[in-house]
C-alpha cells in the first residue's frame, strides 16, 4: 500500500489517497479545535490515542453487524479506510443531556433522557454546524428522505451497540457525532472517527469526563483521559 | 358576551376569560417586540390593523376548510376565539429564504426554496425559542409524533391556501409563523393570529417589505405597510 497525495486536511486528520482507488490513507493529527475552530492547543499523543480507539471500536461494531470505513491500521496515528465521499451531515445520539442538547433545551447537564435523541448537523464550517431538520436536509438535496431515515437508524444501532459494550468497561455514553459516507456503489457506510473527540464520555461510577470537554472546558488532564479512555478498551498506546 | 379576568399576556396581545367557559376574548396591543424582546416600541394602531388582518385571514381559512379558533370582531382591537390551550411549538412555514433560514443554511435572502419548509421552534422565553427537531419534540413530550405529521400538514394547508390568496392581491407569501391549541376534546385548532407580525409579505413586483422586518430592520413605514396589507385584504381600518 502506498500512501498518495493528500486530499483533504481536517481539524483532526489528513486524508491521503492510495495506490488504490477505493482506499484512503487517515492519518491522525494532535492538533485540537474546539468552538468552531475558535479555540486550538496541539494534544501529545492524542493522534495516536484516537487512531487506536477508532480501530477498536471500529472493529467492534464491524464484528456486530454494523460496517465502517475502517480497514486495518497502517502505523501508531495511521489507518486505511474505504474511500467513501463524506455526506455532508454530523449524526449526533444523545442518551444523557450535556453540551448543545442542555443550553437548546434548558435542561440540567446529566439528565438522563427519556429516550435517545438523534439531531443531524450540516457541515459547513462557515456556516458554524447549524442544526438542520428534515425539511432543510430536503432542501439542501444532501440526503433523501430514505437517507435521513437510514442514518437515524443507523445512529441508533450503533448507540445500542457503543452504549453496551461501554457500560461492561464502567463508561456511559452520553452522547456521540457520527459522520457517514456513500461508496463507489452509492452504498451509505460509516466512517470518519469514534473517539473521545467526537464523543462525552463519563466514569460510570464518579462521572468524571474522559473526553474533549476536558479540553472545551479547560479541565486538565487531557491527555490522561484519551489514555485512560484506551486503557478501558483494552488498548495500548506507545505515546 | 362579557369580559372577565386577564389569563395571558403576551408581547402583542392579552388574553381574558369571557362569561362563556369555551370563549376567551383577545386584545391586540399596539407594542412591538423584536429578537426576542430586545427591541421595542409602540406602533399606533398596529393593534387594530393586526385585529382586523388576523379576523380577515382567519375567516378565509374557515371558509376554506381550514378551521382556527376565531369567532368574530368584538372591536377594532379585540376579538373573541375558541378557547384552546396553546401547543407551546411554534410552526414555521417558508417558501422564499429569509431571515433565520437564510442565515441558517447561508442562502441569499429572497432565493426561492424548491419546496416548502417547516420548523418548529420550542416557545420558550428564557431559552430564546430554540429550533427543534422530531426528537427533541418527542423528549419534550410536547406533541406525539402523529400530532407534529399533523401540524406540518395543516402548516403546509395553511401555506396553500393563504399563498393563492395573497397572490391574486399581488403579495408574495415569504413565510410565517402559526401557533396551534388542542380544544377542551382534544382537538388540535389553529390559533393565535396571522399578520403582518408573524409572517412576511413582500410585494409581488417591487419585493418592498410589507411587514415587521420594516421594524426589526429600521426600514421605516412600518404603520404604512401594515395599513397596506389591510387594504390589500380589502379591510378598512379607522386609526
Amino acid at each position: 500500500m502506498e500512501k498518495r497525495e493528500q486530499l483533504y486536511e481536517g481539524k483532526a486528520k489528513r486524508i491521503y489517497r492510495t495506490s488504490s482507488e477505493n482506499q484512503y490513507w487517515v492519518e491522525y493529527k494532535d492538533e485540537a479545535t474546539a468552538f468552531n475552530g475558535e479555540k486550538k492547543a496541539t494534544i501529545t499523543g492524542k493522534g495516536e490515542l484516537n487512531n487506536r480507539i477508532t480501530a477498536i471500536f471500529f472493529t467492534m461494531l464491524k464484528e456486530r453487524g454494523i460496517d465502517n470505513h475502517f480497514i486495518r491500521l497502517l502505523s501508531p496515528t495511521e489507518q486505511l479506510v474505504k474511500r467513501v465521499e463524506i455526506i455532508p451531515l454530523e449524526v449526533v445520539v444523545r442518551n444523557i443531556a450535556a453540551g448543545s442538547l442542555a443550553k437548546r433545551l434548558g435542561m440540567e447537564e446529566g439528565t438522563v433522557l427519556p429516550q435517545p435523541v438523534v439531531e443531524f448537523y450540516y457541515k459547513d464550517d462557515a456556516l458554524g454546524d447549524p442544526l438542520v431538520n428534515p425539511s432543510h436536509i430536503n432542501i439542501l438535496g444532501i440526503a433523501s428522505e430514505e437517507d435521513q431515515a437510514r442514518l437515524e437508524k443507523l445512529g441508533l444501532a450503533v448507540n445500542e451497540v457503543l452504549q453496551a459494550y461501554l457500560q461492561e468497561r464502567n463508561i456511559l455514553l452520553v452522547d456521540f457525532k457520527l459522520e457517514f459516507g456513500r461508496t463507489p456503489d452509492g452504498e451509505i457506510l460509516l466512517a470518519d472517527e469514534i473517539s473521545p473527540d467526537t464523543c462525552r464520555f463519563w466514569d460510570a461510577r464518579t462521572k468524571v469526563k474522559l473526553d474533549k470537554d476536558r479540553f472545551r472546558r479547560d479541565l486538565g488532564g487531557v491527555e490522561e483521559a484519551y489514555q485512560e479512555m484506551l486503557k478501558r478498551l483494552g488498548g495500548e498506546a506507545h505515546v
